[in-house]
């Protein structure tokens, strides 16, 4: 039942020249998604934004920018590349490349060294891992030009681990429903009025892609007992709408960490949590990124896991 | 410069019908040693035990037992096998396999799960994680056999990551020499009346085997800035013997796990440090393992690493 639920990211942002990439359509993207070895299962959209949830994970297009997160042993990195196969480096003004620490890095189909080997070929630019190499980390690979990005313009990444509580068995027990996640996950509370596109594994597994205006939200949940994990992601300000302490109260993860960029999350006030690593790194183009990963205090008895 | 320090080990014991394990002689032992892609370097003796210093990591030959540790790429699980191949089952009474969370584990040979795969074949027992998938653990395997160690049968393992300070800058340098090591590890201190067998490598790393009757200890430290790893492994009753708060005071490691086979093994009293994992393990084969991991409260800040 193991699954890698940690995902892979790219982020591309085009020059006016490149023309819409909505205009390029569901076929162009059903391709570049084939490439990472997923497919679409479903798809909204509002004036400024397509919003596919892809068979593993998501990929938001708006007219000048698109985020493709994928999951399991895909390999986001070909559809990257397949990407740059259609436009000349002038056209890319920005593009990132992520990777997160992995359960068992050994189970993918390449590692972040041999990507960026591969990406660095057509793009240029400098790779960074924050956190320790022993512990939860997040790997980055960003364009060297310069960039500057709107005000409005900033990500948060929620990553939680071994998730707990009544939340959590409900996630793995069978006869979940949308609405029961939905429910648990305070969706109402968190994302009013925005538009909701979510998907029910089997045996289970959720995943959801919301979007209001030019906002967006995703959720990923592998609820697997021994390697749980449930990524949020963002572009919503976290600050004005505190979304992080409703989550970790929902799913009481045993640790996690907040990735922003140009971004700053609130935390719950108690302090039942310790912070393990925090590393910012200020990246040239034009985000300050910030990592921090978290242990709750309760988390450091482990039953040993028979294999 | 990376190389992967952690270790993996293998312990048996054998029934005085499989005679006396010294008596194979240094040559049968080389034999065990190549399976593993690793040579004999150095070898000291006493009336009971044959210690032997390898390329990566150690050997120890008892009469009735021997202990084998192997670090780097090397195949551990050959070597096990190889040995496995001249004693027939009943000869065995107690054997033990034992891998750590590696840094790299996709630069690995094998996973431990197919080490046991072809481990099961000869031995049958149960294997266990200690520890969470995405933080340190430690892997162990047994053979499902009862088994009675002896009151002094006891074995504490210290893994010290991220070495900081004046002692791991010297052990980074040009121009260190064995003498300097030495006293650094102030092995006056630890290990007085030891003999000692070591091992300065190229252009860094340090291996130290020391016996004194049928009491062992083991040193292996692999220094390098990003990846730094020492390990100190004894059979000393280190309630009696407090070399852990020695140790961590020397090399001011960010983390470290403390991992004990019918052992308990005395901390410093101050606590700049937190538990970060705990884990008890009963093991039917007579020994009770205890797995700790600890991060010093310093450790927390992290410089982020261009790659």
């Amino acid at each position: 039942m193991f699954f890698e639920g940690s995902e892979k990211k790219v982020e591309m942002v085009t020059a006016p020249e490149a023309g819409s990439l909505r205009a390029l359509g569901k076929d162009f993207w059903a391709g570049v998604v084939a490439k990472a070895q997923a497919e679409i299962l479903d798809t909204i959209s509002n004036e400024h934004c397509d919003a596919y949830l892809l068979s593993e994970s998501s990929l938001f297009v708006w007219h000048d920018r698109f985020l493709m997160l994928t999951c399991g042993t895909t390999t986001l990195v070909d559809a990257t590349l397949y990407f740059l196969d259609h436009f000349p480096l002038d056209h890319i003004l920005f593009a990132s490349f992520q990777r997160k620490n992995e359960y068992q890095s050994h189970l993918q189909k390449s590692t972040f060294e041999e990507d960026i080997d591969r990406l660095s070929k057509r793009l240029e630019g400098p790779a960074f891992r924050l956190g320790h190499l022993d512990s939860h980390h997040n790997y980055v690979f960003h364009l060297d030009k310069p960039y500057q990005p709107e005000a409005d313009d900033n990500t948060s990444e929620l990553l939680m681990y071994h998730i707990k509580g009544e939340n959590a068995e409900y996630l793995r027990a069978e006869g979940q429903t949308v609405e029961g996640i939905r429910k648990l996950l305070r969706l109402d509370d968190i994302l009013p009025d925005f538009e909701i596109s979510d998907w029910l594994f089997e045996p289970f597994g959720y995943s959801l892609n919301a979007i209001k205006g030019d906002r967006y939200a995703t959720f990923h949940i592998t609820p697997q007992e021994d390697s749980s994990y449930v990524s949020f992601e963002t572009n919503m300000d976290l600050q004005k709408n505190p979304v992080v302490p409703v989550l970790l109260e929902a799913l009481n993860p045993g640790c996690w960490d907040l990735i922003g960029f140009n971004a700053n999350q609130v935390l719950p006030e108690q302090h039942d949590y310790l912070c393990m690593s925090r590393c910012d790194l200020p990246l040239n183009c034009g985000y300050d990124m910030r990592f921090r990963h978290y242990q709750h205090s309760g988390h450091a008895t482990v039953k040993a896991e028979k294999l």
